[in-house]
């Protein structure tokens, strides 16, 4: 420990993703470890017709800086679409244009954590937002979950327990990692335990909108009578993430909070993207789009799943998402996924082994891969080599079908 | 107080500035309290090209997700400009890319700052440094400062008497809010100060390449042999603010946790953002735009410098700045710049009371004005109307020319 520092940083490590990412730049690896969107459906020739198109339109106010609030235009369109499609009544003045999502989690740790405060979040959760919360040195307390989301009977007895819970950080659709998505009943109860607590929610949802399969379910925000749900949106998976804008919708005191935080942290979001972004918008079909990104993503799903069937053993278990960018494997207990890794890499297969995702650590056995980014061949592939990998580990016995969970 | 938040929002509040910024969207009103760059100046048409060429050449990679530490051409440009033009020798992987500097600032404190720690600065600093650095729950301990920086004896005497000094925050060159340079001779002196004291220095230069005239002077960068002065870029003034990029430059054991805190904060800066920056570097040529930015820039400050000499009375004193965006005035004791700044909206001009740019309080008869945003007949107007203001203030007396500072 250096004394330079402070304490905060003495509990931030490097991402596994990121170094991960590192490895994996040689082609001849399969990374399934990444969570990228796939490249090759961001609509680049629109983006020509676009870029033009707003330097025409705006010329030097393109160039120059903004307010902190946003682009008004691109703030109203977010605010309609989460009215009209999540059926969570917003006004645009209720949305924060953020610098991704990444930043909005960020921004949630500076407005509600002082050292020591509780965070609430399943067990397991998105990595990214350990690591951005973890700067705020809170507890993390683990709620249990189920095919359903987060266990309510286990919420109630950490908010009866656990003191100084300031925030509640959740990814109902898509988890990232286990791909799950709640029910709307658990959706209602868990609105309903914590109205009672009038504890502060942070709803990340990143991937609403991949769903390729079954109904949708509606957003916490949209059962928030109290104006106690903060939900975080993003562009990265619905257009692209190269752009890094996001945003939060929050009702106004809460909002205000987020526009003085952000103000510290980067003045505005890029001006240029922002226009860019609401301009492609107004010009070209994003609901075309997102049909064709839902078709890719559910062939590779499809494509992931078929060949973990084959590839597992009989004991291991993993999800089969109806939407998002990822898929959660448990492994048999006695299986350790950072060695694993180390034997996947040799056969030029990466994931991400899964204690990373829980803050508390533990869940060894447990693993996320990534079906957004490549073709259906090449998971497949991915796959047998790690299933080979796997085989190595285990004592021999007869491959068999597996069932999703 | 709201218990819901963290105690580090109880000191933050809305920048004066920002909430200026929105009064003065009035056509008529003339602003001179923003920070902009003159918008006229910045190359619409060649960005035009440059954003198709990124398209054509990167395809679907300027939209997809980049690493932490920046766009390699990125860094390696800017690491070969600190060297060359700054006389600060610096490598690429010295070099993180942020979202602006203003970004940079705000991870300096993450870094850096436990609560009630010590943040040593010039008096008066930029508002936005103390913004940001507000929310990691500091000590400002302010400075004296004199027309060659900061006063010697007045930093070694806080150095030896403050406990728990973290960091030195410093604007050396046309520094926002006075416009003043340090000189050389200073430089060295507070580099022997801090060196025997081994405490972190941030070194933050948004104006340095903006100099209209004198010879510059080297950063304190590039007389730092102990590895401990982080220096922050920006191309907000030499390109344009809208993509929000900018830098942070530091030997690679600190360089290595800003990495790490803005992974959490932000993941990366704008991959498109970055790419159309390092195409527009390699294909224009940014030498002949300072040329001009400085031209104007000098114009400008003439234009101010000559009105206010005529509309000041003979107590007051301002600077005439070599460089950057920035003047400074004192008013006599007497004269409130809050209380002169709401006469002047009603005669439609506004500026920016100095206090805001002490931390702790006092200076209520100064006053910033920005000189980059307008043609000179407005700024003379602004001037003129300011001077009427601060007439009706003051008792009657003749007005003579007054002498720069």
């Amino acid at each position: 420990m250096d004394d330079r520092f402070a304490r905060r940083m003495n509990g931030l490590k490097a991402s596994e993703i990121r170094e991960l990412l590192k490895v994996t730049q040689r082609p001849e690896v399969i990374s399934l470890a990444g969570g990228l969107p796939a490249a090759e459906l961001f609509p680049v020739e629109e983006l020509k017709v676009v870029a033009l198109r707003v330097l025409e339109e705006h010329g030097p106010a393109a160039m120059q800086y903004s307010t902190t609030e946003g682009y008004p235009p691109l703030r109203t369109w977010i605010a309609r679409r989460m009215t009209e499609r999540l059926g969570a009544a917003t006004q645009p003045e209720e949305i924060l244009v953020t610098t991704g999502s990444q930043q909005a989690i960020d921004l949630s740790g500076k407005l509600f954590l002082d050292e020591g405060d509780a965070v609430l979040c399943e067990s397991p959760t998105y990595l990214g937002a350990i690591n951005a919360l973890r700067a705020y040195q809170p507890r993390f307390v683990e709620v249990p979950t189920d095919d359903e989301g987060m266990i309510i009977t286990e919420l109630e007895r950490r908010l009866a327990e656990v003191d100084r819970v300031k925030l509640v950080y959740v990814v109902p659709d898509f988890q990232n990692p286990s791909g799950r998505v709640w029910s709307l009943e658990r959706r209602r109860r868990f609105m309903e335990v914590v109205r009672r607590h009038g504890v502060t929610v942070v709803e990340d949802c990143p991937y609403g909108e991949v769903r390729f399969e079954g109904a949708p379910v509606p957003p916490l925000k949209s059962m928030d009578a109290a104006g106690q749900v903060v939900f975080l949106g993003t562009f990265s998976k619905i257009f692209c993430p190269g752009f890094r804008v996001g945003w939060v919708a929050a009702a106004r005191p809460l909002l205000e909070k987020y526009v003085l935080a952000k103000q510290g942290a980067d003045l505005h979001t890029s001006t240029i993207s922002q226009m860019e972004i609401a301009t492609y918008l107004s010009m070209f079909d994003i609901d075309a789009d997102l049909r064709r990104i839902r078709e890719v993503y559910r062939a590779r799903r499809d494509a992931m799943a078929r060949e973990l069937e084959l590839e597992l053993p009989a004991q291991a278990r993993f999800t089969r998402p109806q939407g998002g960018l990822f898929l959660w494997v448990e492994l048999p207990a006695e299986v350790n996924a950072r060695e694993l890794l180390q034997r996947c890499l040799e056969r030029g297969v990466a994931f991400v082994p899964g204690g990373s995702f829980f803050p508390n650590g533990g869940h060894e056995n447990t693993l996320r891969l990534n079906f957004s980014s490549m073709p259906e061949e090449r998971i497949a592939e991915g796959v047998r080599r790690l299933g080979t990998a796997l085989r190595e580990m285990l004592p021999p016995v007869p491959a068999g079908a597996r069932r999703a969970v």
